[in-house]
């Protein structure tokens, strides 16, 4: 059997069926955000994206809340999912955003959560942004592992998940490696989004596509990457140690 | 007549109505990086932000010509317009992101081309990102004025706007001031969207809003702002000077 190594055993290993679970009031920059990179990664890798929501009635970014819009500015805008939870094809990663919408009382939530159960066990990758984390906490999957969190959010957001090792120094976490599930979890302070998952997707693109295509991309960018995922001045800001025995993750 | 001074001198003349011109493989980022900070602003102003594109279907960031998508992939998101350029309402600002659908063949982009035309008299603020100076150009509203663009794709945009005042050492550029018409054009290479319209937009908010909402949005978002347009190490890296009597504008 032939030894494949560099740009080609990463072609082969790759994955290529691309999946965002959409809910109303996302974060818009936490999927554009990512998406515009992995854009880039789509001209030197064949992948596809699926959008996944409920329904295929566009899914839009506007607080759905009035306590969040008391000045009832009309400011957001609305993707087209591609596919319903009962639809979606096969994926290899599913990326989820975060939010005001992950507080959505119940039951809305619901078909989201199951779809991040049942679908878990067959991904190769799953990545959560900001509040994100809390829904993959809420459908089990994150139990025994380290993940980590929005930091302003933190104590709502790890109540969802006691079983969670709970990461609180950490820009990033990452549970398993390339060949299993990843987990990476942004760690961000609220409307970090935009700089964080600039870290965090190009750790992702290194770890999956290798670090020539990721190094392409932060040039292309013209972005200083943060490499040290525990260099995080906000946990201490917000007055938070790490629980659940976790400790931090390179 | 009262002197209104501070937040509130800001509130009283602020812009309220954005809209964002849409055409097919508009690149993500310049939209959604700047709506996401706007998104913060939507809670201390009341602003509403209207979509505009040729008609109401769908509008998608996918590559539309086959030479920019060699593996065939199937990547981009879309989003729903709000009203067509026949149908949108009056505008305190558009925003015109860039990408490689600006290089769509005539006469697809006739009506955007004609909407800026048509519509720019009355903005208080125009805004491009990266290649959208070069559809701004083409419209004729940057004749004579300081305009920056994508340095990468330096020759082809400024080809479009022979008048223009170009400024190759620039990471933006502004002409006019805050209750007239400001321009402002990101000026990136290839894929910098993501952190140049940072920069950009928060300078906007600071113009606009005051230097206390600006401020509150950098510090929420833990970004160091560059404060000097003209710290740009990416025209001498693409061989650029300036051309047509243009200077740096702080």
């Amino acid at each position: 059997m032939p030894v494949f190594t560099g740009a080609l055993a990463h072609a082969l290993v790759a994955p290529t069926r691309y999946g965002v679970a959409l809910f109303p009031d996302f974060e818009a920059i936490d999927i554009f955000g990512p998406l515009d990179a992995l854009n880039a990664v789509a001209y030197s890798y064949q992948i596809n994206l699926t959008l996944i929501s409920t329904t295929l009635d566009p899914v839009t970014a506007k607080p759905q809340s009035a306590a969040m819009n008391l000045l009832n500015s009309s400011f957001g805008e609305s993707i087209v999912p591609t596919h319903t939870f009962d639809t979606a094809p096969e994926l290899d990663v599913l990326l989820i955003p975060g939010g005001l919408g992950t507080r959505a009382p119940p039951p809305q939530l619901d078909p989201l959560i199951a779809f991040i159960k049942e679908r878990f066990p067959t991904l190769k990758h799953l990545i959560t942004v900001c509040t994100g984390a809390g829904l993959a906490a809420r459908a089990g999957v994150l139990d025994g592992k380290y993940a980590t969190a929005n930091k302003k959010a933190w104590a709502s957001t790890i109540a969802w998940g006691p079983k969670v090792r709970w990461v609180a120094q950490a820009r990033w976490v990452q549970d398993g490696n390339v060949l299993s599930i990843i987990f990476i979890n942004v760690n961000e302070s609220h409307l970090n989004k935009c700089f964080r998952w600039s870290d965090i997707t190009i750790a992702f693109i290194e770890a999956v596509y290798g670090n020539m295509t990721a190094t392409s991309i932060a040039n292309g960018m013209e972005y200083v990457r943060h490499l040290n995922s525990t260099d995080d001045p906000f946990a201490a800001l917000n007055g938070l140690t790490n629980v659940n025995n976790s400790t931090n993750q390179k």
